[in-house]
């Protein structure tokens, strides 16, 4: 017996059939993961992109619902704009402290696990797991959005181009993470580049007197009636989609393992960067769209003068980059381009952070273990293609409609931000506990009175993080519920019981596999059976492979189902010589599994218990239409055989033809001709030790 | 080793589980079969309900048709009506003449296959296989109509309703055929008789001078202008849709092994009365149809005067049983509800033949081998649902339209009565060459002139009902094609291309698997690998397995993806002092497959070929949501190993607690406790052998 395999074996991995490896590359050792991690100027494309892209609709969104109310309502825009800034600025401070503290990736999750509890853990995953499927529908919906307004002929296929965009994303990234990364930097970059010289521009001709106008600033609003009292409502709905531009600020400090050392610094400074980015993009495209007049509807139609029937409205950046630069400019048609792009690769961070999630919630046992399964490419396969499948369903019955899918999208992070932040306080709490059970003379020690300080400091960061961000989320609900939110409302817990049910049950079966004391080897006896029900190459491989392991008794048994079936077995039986005694079982009810139980717990009530291997031959094919045509009564068989005491199934394979032309090699040992060495006959078409044939 | 089963075991098929027993009764014994055959009184209304039931909505499709060219072509319909009778008796006698030479109950199918060859033979099983989904479907669908002709609230719920009533009918057909037809055959008799009054009622209104008057009489109709050349097409399509009437006679020819012997001469009786009575209540219903002035329009809101927004359109049954005994009165109520019945009991009739016709395709290879396996119940269990899901999902899609389910209707069923009769010709023929190549002697003697007589006769029949069915297959391709029929003219044949690719599969891998001279036995050498990945009690089983079949050779291989794996296995293998030599093999690409089959190579490299046996742990559970959670790298090893020449598996079951309830007792035979008599510790809470508890 040898032990040692060669390590670098690439034969050993030769499963993936030639269209996987042609989508996804080759496989890759896990001695290379960390040649993946990636240096700041590819983190920050990657994880920055949701938060940066945010910005090509939360201003939108925010100014849709201030207009909703009125033309004079724009007059609230600066304020809630600032708000929304102030924000973010407070959410990215709170989050440099999380990195600190937490630097494993685990995230809010982790946070939330740790200091609050078990409960509070799983609704941050749900929170967290629920907002990647929309970070990816809201981001595609908006990037095919501005597509759309840049190529407005396209307008009939949105919901198609949605969902292809999606099923991109989904390929690319099995592909792995560093092939994305290099992909998706450039884009990013144009992205801010952009969206900055636009801005800059668009003030300079202000100043110059030469404001850019919008094409929407000529068209009237149907202002619906707003009651006195719903004024302060609508504005805080419209602070509610603002905050739509917070989203994606998490995502570093999910990934912190993915940066290279130093991992921390070089998290937190990515964080820095990309809130300030977020933050001048957010604040500078407002100013812009107040400047030029842009007015955007949910229903199109409200829009007085707009030809709502015909034309797709375009979304607020095609608006100011069309105003800026002038409709169908190249200009334009960069910043379009790269707005859809960076909008994409938005949804491109949840596809990094959503089975990383995944494969953490299943390795702490809240989610199935096939989550952890790593794919061939150091990525979580499963989890990638579970949510690409859930956010092309959720496209869909949303039809790609941005407007209603920003209702429900942002409850779910300000859900993990406010469990978070709330973890936080209590982690920091504790370190400062722990500082004071110290000895004075200890604590009077440097690092000690450091760590006060920084411990206080992130106490401070943190509280002020959690009572905004509560804050927001009560708003946030309040405005947001009767608008389709009640459905993540319901998502969120349902995700969390259905966790927490995977959890209890893993932890049951774990204890119920466990060894304890009593266990002893000792188990005796050795029969074989062979269902036979017609003699077929398959069961005579089966009887071959019996013999070869010298069970104590082998014995071929056949269910008796028609008199024709069982006649022609035995005529075949003695043409054929076989070397092992046939048994038949009359089966009065059709059934193979009964009779086969019957006989084999009377075969143990009389010659006492016994371990029984049933030997099962089982086709192996090539296309998955032919398993509807076989196996189907073997596998019943099987499954109802393996309920009874003692017996064990053994599956003796047999390779059709078609496998053959799949799998790409014969590998059908069949009753010893090559290992007996016996002379090979030409009629049989198979076996490796086949010689060449003779030239015609 | 005993043979010896009992019998009368019921112990035999525990195999169901408590839900489907409830549903679907006690599995009964192949020997029983005889008792299930069915009387004539009990056959009439299984097998005639198709044809019986098809007089509710052929008079009305019919006159819906002439009515569309405008009131004046009422008075084709006499004429046309006529010709569907007359019809309806060739077909009938031809039928008579099929069930004499063909007993068997292969119909149509087996005519066509055995006279004309192969593809016929397919063609006409296609073309059957969808007319019994569209038999289902119309029949459904005409039924809930006149249900909603009675109860005219329920409009809303047509679709609901449809799919109900053939959920309902699939569980009653699983329950097997005796009791269906025991429930079935009062509605049949009812409606038959119910008709039958009301025809005569209405007659003698009429000759009193009190005629019937329906209530669509005073309508007017938006006739559309017809160009003189169409006339007659439309003519022949209200022919075309008359002919559904004789939808369901080859029911019965279908079904002779059904009916208590002498079977051929039940089944001929039972044909000729069927034919009788459908005949007359065609002619009967149209005469009162005529009478009382029925309109039917294609768009209720054709009729001029009538309520078409609020109000479904009552069926011509539902108007002629109200203008002959008054709306809602209790006559109508049985009219109505005997109606609805006998439709459902129509769509029954396909429940008879469609799982039978697939069973025997199964059976002669033209079809996967499950529609062979005979349920619990005598029945063919999959073939009803896969029919009961296909109507379903015509019905859905069609939203339980009756008038656009027509359409698509009794093409399939002309296609096979054409290829039947041309089929029955070429039989006739056939046995008079026979006779004709006897010596003249022999020609002479009375058995053979019987026989030429009854040849000649059966020729005769055949030979004007070929004529007349391929005449009308015409026809209704002519009339329907446009109309939605070419779904049909596309279903045949992909379904006839789909069941000679079925057969050419079976045969190339029968041919593949037939034991050819070059088999001996002989394969040598036998090692069992345990695959380990933590030492836990299934695993602890595997082994246990392994070591009582004492193998040439046991040895545990553990593929170490991470070191504290492998370490803590390593620490629990001596712990435990598991008794057999445990191998390591790294795996850099963190599959478990790859570096097994590695190693199974290299060591039949080294070791020459044996048998190797690899021993999986299967977890048993008992729901089907835990199969997400269990077995996924298990199923997925061994797929890939039994690729790998010389492999087989062998699955050792563990059954976990969840399976238990299911199963309702544990066979868990661990590590010989047991079987080697070792004490029973009462921390293990599974074995047979439980020792009582002490009263506490």
């Amino acid at each position: 017996m040898s032990p040692a395999v060669t390590q670098e074996s690439r034969d050993a991995v030769p499963e993936s059939p030639i269209a996987k490896r042609i989508l996804i590359g080759d496989p890759l050792a896990s001695q290379n993961a960390d040649e993946h991690l990636l240096p700041k100027r590819m983190a920050l494309p990657i994880f920055a992109s949701d938060a940066l892209s945010s910005v090509a609709y939360a201003p939108q969104e925010m100014l849709m619902i201030l207009l909703a109310g009125g033309l004079a309502f724009v007059a609230f825009a600066p304020w809630v704009a600032a708000a929304v800034v102030l924000l973010l600025a407070v959410v990215v401070l709170s989050y440099r402290q999380l990195i600190r503290a937490y630097p494993s990736g685990g995230g809010d999750y982790e946070v939330a696990r740790t200091n609050l509890g078990e409960v509070p853990g799983v609704v941050v995953a749900s929170a967290l797991l629920v907002d990647y499927i929309l970070t990816v529908a809201v981001s595609t919906a908006s990037g095919v959005d501005n597509i759309i307004s840049a190529l407005p002929v396209l307008n009939s296929w949105r919901v198609e181009m949605a969902v292809g965009c999606v099923v991109l994303i989904i390929v690319v990234n099995l592909r792995g993470v560093r092939e994305a990364s290099r992909a998706f930097a450039i884009p990013t970059y144009v992205f801010i580049g952009s969206v900055a010289v636009m801005v800059v521009v668009g003030l300079v001709r202000t100043f110059l007197g030469a404001a850019p106008v919008a094409s929407s600033a000529q068209y009237g609003m149907h202002a619906q009636s707003i009651s006195q009292a719903a004024v302060i409502l609508l504005v805080l709905r419209a602070f509610s989609s603002g905050c739509s531009a917070l989203t994606g600020v998490e995502a570093v400090s999910n990934g912190v393992q993915a940066f290279r050392k130093p991992k921390i610094r070089n998290a937190r400074a990515t964080l820095a960067l990309m809130g300030s980015i977020a933050g001048l993009m957010f604040a500078g495209l407002v100013t812009l769209a107040l400047i030029a007049g842009v007015k955007y509807a949910e229903n199109p139609c409200d829009l007085n003068g707009f030809d709502c029937k015909n034309l797709p409205q375009p979304s607020l950046m095609a608006q100011l980059s069309a105003a800026t630069f002038g409709m169908n400019s190249i200009p334009f048609f960069i910043v379009q381009a790269a707005t859809a792009c960076v909008l994409l690769l938005a949804a491109n961070t949840a596809f990094n952070g959503f089975p990383l999630l995944g494969s953490v919630l299943a390795r702490d046992g809240y989610a199935p273990k096939a989550l952890n399964t790593r794919g061939d490419r150091l990525v979580y396969s499963n989890g990638m293609i579970l949510l690409g499948v859930a956010a092309i369903g959720v496209l869909v019955v949303y039809k790609a409609n941005l407007s209603n899918l920003i209702q429900l999208y942002i409850i779910g992070v300000f859900v993990s931000f406010s469990l978070g932040q709330i973890g936080m306080i209590r982690h920091w709490i504790r370190g400062l506990r722990r500082l004071a059970t110290l000895p004075a003379a200890a604590r009077e020690q440097q690092l000690a009175r450091r760590q006060l300080w920084s411990y206080r400091k992130g106490l401070a960061i943190n509280s002020m993080g959690a009572t905004m961000t509560v804050t927001v989320l009560i708003i946030v609900t309040i405005t947001k519920f009767t608008h389709g939110a009640w459905l993540v409302f319901l998502a969120i817990p349902i995700l969390a019981v259905l966790m927490m049910g995977v959890s209890r049950y893993y932890r049951d079966v774990e204890h119920e596999i466990t060894i304890d004391d009593t266990l002893h080897f000792g188990s005796t006896g050795d029969v074989a059976l062979i269902l036979v029900n017609k003699l077929q190459k398959p069961v005579m491989k089966a009887m071959d492979y019996a013999l070869a392991a010298k069970h104590e008794k082998t014995v071929a048994v056949h269910v008796a189902v028609t008199k024709e079936e069982s006649n022609a077995l035995h005529k075949a039986w003695q043409a054929h010589a076989v070397p092992i005694p046939l048994v038949t079982i009359e089966s009065p009810f059709r059934s193979y599994a009964g009779p086969m139980i019957e006989f084999i717990k009377q075969y143990r009530a009389e010659h006492g218990p016994t371990v029984i291997t049933v030997y099962l031959p089982q086709y192996i094919v090539g296309h998955w239409w032919e398993k509807i045509l076989h196996n189907r009564r073997a596998k019943r068989i099987a499954q109802q055989l393996m309920l009874v005491h003692g017996v064990t199934i053994t599956l003796v394979p047999w390779l059709l033809d078609s496998s053959e032309l799949i799998y790409g090699r014969r590998s059908r040992p069949v009753l010893g001709q090559e290992r007996a060495g016996r002379p090979f006959s030409p009629t049989a078409r198979f076996g490796a030790a086949r010689p060449p044939r003779p030239p015609q």
